[in-house]
Parts: C-alpha cells; structure tokens; sequence
C-alpha cells in the first residue's frame, strides 16, 4: 500500500517557512546599549533633574525590570526558565520568504518576514508581557497597571498576568476602547479589568477630561492614569508594552530567532524593517543584526516605519520630555512630538505616542538606524497586497512595515539589485476589520501634519 | 563574549510543540472510504433516486472533486504540487502538549491539541479552500459560490479565490453575518461578494423569507442559495466547507501530521477528539488515525462532539435526506435533524448544521465513532479555561471538542489512567468576541431540545 510520506519528488521546491527546534530558542536577550558606541543620556529625576537609579524605579517597575533598565554592561541578559517554558507555547514563530509578494510586485529583491501575528494574543507583545508578569509575581507583586493602544499589548498582559496569578487593570486609549470592542472583550476574557482613558478614576483622567470633555486618549493620558493607579494601590506595580528599554530587551528575541532562520534560509538582511510606535518592535527586531554592524562593520540599513500623522522620528524634536500627558514619568532624551501631542485617530492604535524609546532615539542621532513615515492610505494598500499574496491580513500597525518593505522592493524593480529585505509582522489585523472596512468603503483619510502643527506641541 | 545560544541546561525542559519540517508535510491525503468495512451507501439523484454518477455531479462540483466523493478505491490521493506549496504557507501547524491545562485540571491524562488556529485565516478550513479553489482553475472555472456559517468557510474560500484569481460570492448565514461583522469584513477584503441568507437574491431566499420573513438562517438556507446561483451563473461552480467526502478528504491532512507528530512525542492516542458540524475538521483528525483501527485493530476511541441544540448524532436519525433547506441537494445517506431544522442561535455558528456527512454517519452506525452532545455554557467554560491556562481563546465551535476532551481527562483523574487524549483545536475565537462577552456577563443560555422538537422536523 502506498504510504503518504513517500516522496513523490516530481517538482523542485522552493522551502518557504524556517522554524527552529524548541531547544534553539534563545536562552539569552541581547541588550544593544552594551555595544552602543554612544551610550544613550540618563533618564532625568523630574523633581531633582538628576539620573534616574534603580532604587528610584523599583517602586514602580520592580526591582529586576529597573535593573535591566539601566544596565549598559552586560550584553547578554539571560531569559528566566520560566518565561522560556512559556515561550515555548508559541515560539520559534516562523521566518517566511513572501514569494507571492514578490511576484506580485514583480522585484529581483527576496522579502523575508518574521511572522509573529501567530501568536496566542496574534502579537509580538506576549514577549514582554509574559517577562513582565513573571518577574512581578517573582517579587510578590499581586497587582498590575498598563496602558493599552490598539489593544494588543493589554491583551498580552491581561493573558500574562492570568498565567501568574496577578490581577490586571488595564486604561485603553479611548478611540481605541470604541473602535476595537473584541480587544477589550479578549482582556476580559483573560480576567483584566478594563477601563476607557481618559477616565474620572484618576485625577490625571479628571484634569484631562476637566479641559477637554471629548478628549478622545492617546497612550499619553493612558499611561498617565495607569501610572497614577499603581502608585496609589497597594503591592501594584506598573507595566509598560514598549519605549523603554526593557520592554525592547525582551522583544530581542525575535531578532535573535530571526538571525538563526536567515541563516537557515542561507541568507543576510541588507534592509531590516519594523512599524514604529515606542521602539520595541522595531528594536526587538533590528538590534540583534545590528549588533553585526557595530562589532563587525556589516552593512545592514535600519528602517522604522512610522505613521505620517504621528511623525517623532521623521519630524519630530530630540530633547527630554515626559513619557506621559501629566507629566508623570522621569524625564526621557527622545525625539518627541510633546507630550502634550494628541495624535489623530488613526487605526494604528499602537503607534499613535507622541515620543521614542530612548535607545532608538540616540541610535537616530547617530546616524545607525533611518526612519520614513508612511500615509494611513499607503498603509493599507500595502496591508491589502499582502493579505492578497500572502493570505494574512495584518494588523494595521504592521502595516507600515509592509509599505516600507514595498518601497524597498520597487527600488529593486528600477535598480535589478537582488537587496534580501527582512521586516516584521508585529500582529494579524482579525480584530482590526473595522479599518479596513473603512479602507474599502474609501472613507480612509490621510493625516498628514503642517510644520505649524508640529510646531505647536514642541513650544507649549 | 557570552553567546546567545549556549545551553545554560539548568533544568530538565519538557517539550511542548512539535512541528514537522516543510519537506515532511504530507504528499497525499487519506481516502478512509478505501478501508471502509462497510462501505456509505449512495448518495441518490432526487428526481432519479438512483446513485449519483460524476457526469452527474461534475457540473456542480467540477471533475476532479466529483471523482474524490464517490473514489471507493484510492486509499491515498495525491495532493497537488501547488495546493502543497500553499500549504507550506502555515502548515506544518502545531501539535501542543497542553501542560497548563492538565495541570489545572489535576489530571493524570496527557493531554495534546492539534493547532490548526495558525494558519492564515484562523482555522482549519482553508486546508479544503485551498484545495477546491485550485481545481476549480485547473477546470477553467471562473466563479465559485459557497455558504459559510461562523464564516470561517467563507474567509478561507475567499482566501483562496483570491489566489487563484476566482471569483467568490459567499451566502452568510444571516444571524452570523450579524453577530460577526469582522469575519464578513474579512471576506471582502480579499475581495469576495458577502450577501446574507436567506436573501432575496435567489427563488430559494424569496421562497423562504415569503414564508418566514424573519428566518435568521441556516446552513441549510445559505447552500440552498449558493447553489442555486452556481446553477444559474456561467461558469461557475459551487463550493462546500464540509459534509462531503472530499472535504474530509482534504483535511485528512491534519490527522496525518498528527500522527507523525504524536510520535515525535513518542505517544498514541487512546482517545482523538473533534467538534462537530458536517464532519470535515473531526474526520480530517480522527479518520488517519482510525485507518490503523481498521486495518491492525488498534483500539482507540474517536469521539464527535456536537452541540446539545443541534444533536444529529446523538439524537438525530439515520436516513435519506436533502443536504440543503430547499432540497436541490442529492438525498445523502445521514445522520439528520431534518433539512428543515433551524438550530438555536448558539455562537458556534460552524455547527449550526440539521446533517451528519455521508462517511462519518456510515461510521457511527457501525460504531466505529462516538458522539457526545455539549450544552453551549459547558462549552464556553471549557473555553476559558482553556484560554486562561494554554493562552488562546478558541473558536465557540473548537470549545464543543476541548470541552470533551476535559470530559475524558476528569475521568482519568477518578481512575488514574494516564490516557492519551488528542483533540483538534479547528480555530481561534478572536473574531468572536461577543460571544465571549455574552459568556462573561452571564447572558449565555443553554438551548437543549425536547424529543417533540426532534420528533417534529423528522416528521415534517
């Protein structure tokens, strides 16, 4: 009787997916500012100007999140036993050669993605989350506070902190908390409480909704309340899904995995590509190749795809500003729009924050990594093309990667160069439809910003 | 300098997800006819009443897929070269060793889940999608028509058509295309027509809304609809998500990674597990397996678990029967509630079906397979848990099996028996959030059926 595993061997294939056993998971988080030649300025005290230590963040953060914070010596940070099993639910996540992307675009280039839409949460987000709730729990924190865009990153925490035993209270950035009803729905499900912000639960959310009654929220004002909340509870610790350096330690796990397929696939990204919001996409993406570029000299470009309607990189002004509408947060060196900047609503909730991470910020000055900011409309066409060749519809955010990576392949097309272009599917868009519905119908506008607009937020 | 991937081998890790490479993806599906004891007996021409022949059904179906129905013969077909390379796209997907729930459960039983959540659409179905839409333009047909019920059928046709340059109009069922906006947004942004059913599109739609103009739809209604435009559209052909031969055919493709899977972790399942709508995704897991039982013995038990308000296996009837509302189907030799049932508006629109398909029925008569019936709130709780131990919230039509699957692990708890228990998880339910909200808030109802109301649609 014939078996179904013989070979039939008829035509050549082409391998398409790169997965890595279990026991090729990274065991370690690559920490950049070891090998940064320019070591990033300190965060500021915001009432004594001076350097933040980490006996002022473990209030707050925890004692081993501070301590990753703030490390600039060791390269390697090891990932707990624990967050490693748990990885192990969802990880490696595939390394895909996008074929049919590329033919539909017709390009000499090879597109590479890292899909991490597969996830249990379709996000990258659980990489920190499950670190996060692991090292609280560790050190006997019962509660969590967080901020949440689009949703994705309070999913992932609400899961996480269920896995751990702790209870989380997540401010969902209000459009957002009305534009995605499922994602809060998903919170819930994993036994998060959930709240709108700007909300009448904190005194920030009253200050903001006191001046502006229809404020409609940015991650400013969520991370505000949720900042405001953990410190006035008790054994409450506060959590945030990307800007600060922690947060992009731990997404370095899909650099350092994608660095293993690439190598499967026999090739080396000449471009390397993630949407941009606070940094730990993008990060967690890129540092693991460039730390090739720092010690080595290899060639590789760096491009964080931000929305044009919220442009810190592109147009924005490095300086210190406050991570948080209220003022809250110490003082970070990053290229801001102000804090007091309210983006427009655009549905890539989760990049819609009006600073950098600081990292990424001094790696911009230096000249390391390049930005372009994408229009919402481009964004989608984009995000169409790839549902179209590919068969994932991709989270808005992700999006920009996507048109980024397009723009890249055309230039091939014009110049034959055969660039190997890697970018990161941050999260699947199932739950975003209502985007591109909007899309389809063509009620989807641009949001481009004047010079006077930006202007405005940088001199208040 | 430390490396990333060096072993730090502190602790003994416990493999969790197993994964086949690319080139071991199976290169044939399993033809369980071909093994068959007793054979199904015919479908029946409904104005001739004698067996249907292909001539007969290739108008319809196409050639190829109308010889795949009715092929006795063929233990192993061949999958196509294309349909395997869009395979590779998401498959092989997971076999996961569901530690958190065991351990939750406090059960001796091991406890696996087949991941079909990852591929691109969410679940299972796009293993047939992909399958029919490729015959479909090998055969120069230019239009597909199907019905979908959660509207995972549709999204993966759709999927599907797009790749191979088809057009798809997909019937919805009308209480789904409400309750689950997203998945008819998903279906058109891969660019297929959305119409819910019954419609006023077809004679079959007027037919039935003239006599109950606030019919909210079945599957019986919606393939009544698309079939009656395939037959009145140039060109064009009708697809179907389950109930047939060769769709089970097709998702065979599941059981047969399983199995090479589960012996990646050197097991074998005692007890294969799948929900139950028309067959398709429980035969596809179950049928690769039960080929072993059929021709060594092996002892294993296969159950189907079906929702209690629409029970045709544990309390439907074994007869002749129209597949569809309005009767254009051949009469298939089933398991039936009647093809005018109309099932209670439960979330697990996927199992919302009065029939039973022809191989499984033939199967459960000889008692080969057993059937349990799940009450929709013990449906949901299996799901939760499910979501807050393995962290994927699964498909309201997945709960039905994971919520057998506890049934057994229980039990082993009471006898102590570490069986080996393997159910399919055929989706994610990240797309059917309200359904979990109305769990949540308590408004979830259980719809179990009185033997008049069985008794009634059989008699009809």
């Amino acid at each position: 009787m014939k078996d179904c595993t013989k070979p039939t061997g008829e035509k050549v294939e082409k391998r398409k997916r790169f997965l890595l056993d279990e026991n090729e998971i990274p065991r370690h988080w690559y920490n950049i500012v070891a090998d940064m030649p320019t070591k990033p300025q300190p965060m500021l005290h915001p009432g004594t100007k001076r350097p933040m230590t980490v006996e002022e963040m473990s209030p707050i953060f925890g004692e081993e999140l501070s301590r990753q914070e703030l490390n600039q010596k060791d390269t390697w940070i090891e990932i707990p036993h624990e967050v490693r099993e748990l990885y192990k639910n969802y990880r490696s996540t595939p390394l895909v050669r996008a074929y049919a992307l590329e033919k539909a675009l017709g390009t000499p280039a090879h597109i590479y993605f890292k899909n991490e839409s597969v996830s249990p949460v379709g996000s990258h987000k659980i990489n920190s989350a499950i670190a996060q709730a692991y090292y609280a729990q560790k050190e006997g924190t019962t509660h969590l506070t967080t901020e949440t865009g689009a949703g994705q990153w309070g999913a992932a925490l609400s899961y996480a902190a269920k896995v751990f035993g702790i209870e989380a209270a997540v401010y969902q950035v209000k459009i957002s908390y009305e534009q995605k009803p499922y994602r809060r729905s998903i919170m819930q499900t994993f036994g998060a409480q959930v709240t709108p912000s700007p909300s009448m639960s904190t005194r920030a959310g009253k200050d903001i909704l006191t001046k502006t009654p229809n404020h409609q929220g940015s991650l400013g004002t969520a991370i505000s309340e949720a900042l405001e909340l953990a410190q006035t509870t008790l054994n409450c610790k506060y959590s945030l899904g990307s800007v600060l350096n922690f947060v992009t330690l731990h997404q370095t796990v899909i650099g350092l995995e994608a660095e293993k397929q690439m190598q499967m696939a026999g090739e080396y990204p000449d471009i390397v590509i993630g949407c941009f919001g606070g940094g730990s996409n993008f990060g967690g993406s890129a540092y693991p190749f460039m730390r090739h570029t720092l010690r080595k000299g290899v060639k590789t470009r760096f491009i964080a795809a931000e929305p044009a309607s919220c442009p810190k990189l592109t147009r924005g002004e490095f300086r210190y500003d406050f991570g948080d509408e209220a003022g809250y947060t110490p003082l970070l060196p990053m290229f801001t729009l102000g804090h007091k900047f309210v983006p427009s609503n655009i549905h890539a909730g989760g990049l819609r924050y009006h600073g950098a991470g600081v990292i990424i910020s001094q790696l911009l000055k230096d000249q390391l990594v390049e930005a372009v900011d994408i229009p919402q409309i481009e964004s989608f066409e984009a995000g169409q093309l790839f549902a179209h060749t590919e068969g994932i519809i991709p989270a808005p955010e992700s999006n920009h990667a996507i048109a980024a990576a397009i723009r890249e392949a055309k230039k091939c097309i014009k110049t034959g160069e055969k660039k190997v272009i890697l970018f990161t599917l941050s999260g699947h868009g199932l739950i975003d439809m209502s985007a591109y519905d909007s899309f389809l119908s063509g009620d989807l506008q641009d949001h481009e910003l004047s010079d006077n607009e930006i202007k405005k937020n940088l001199t208040d």
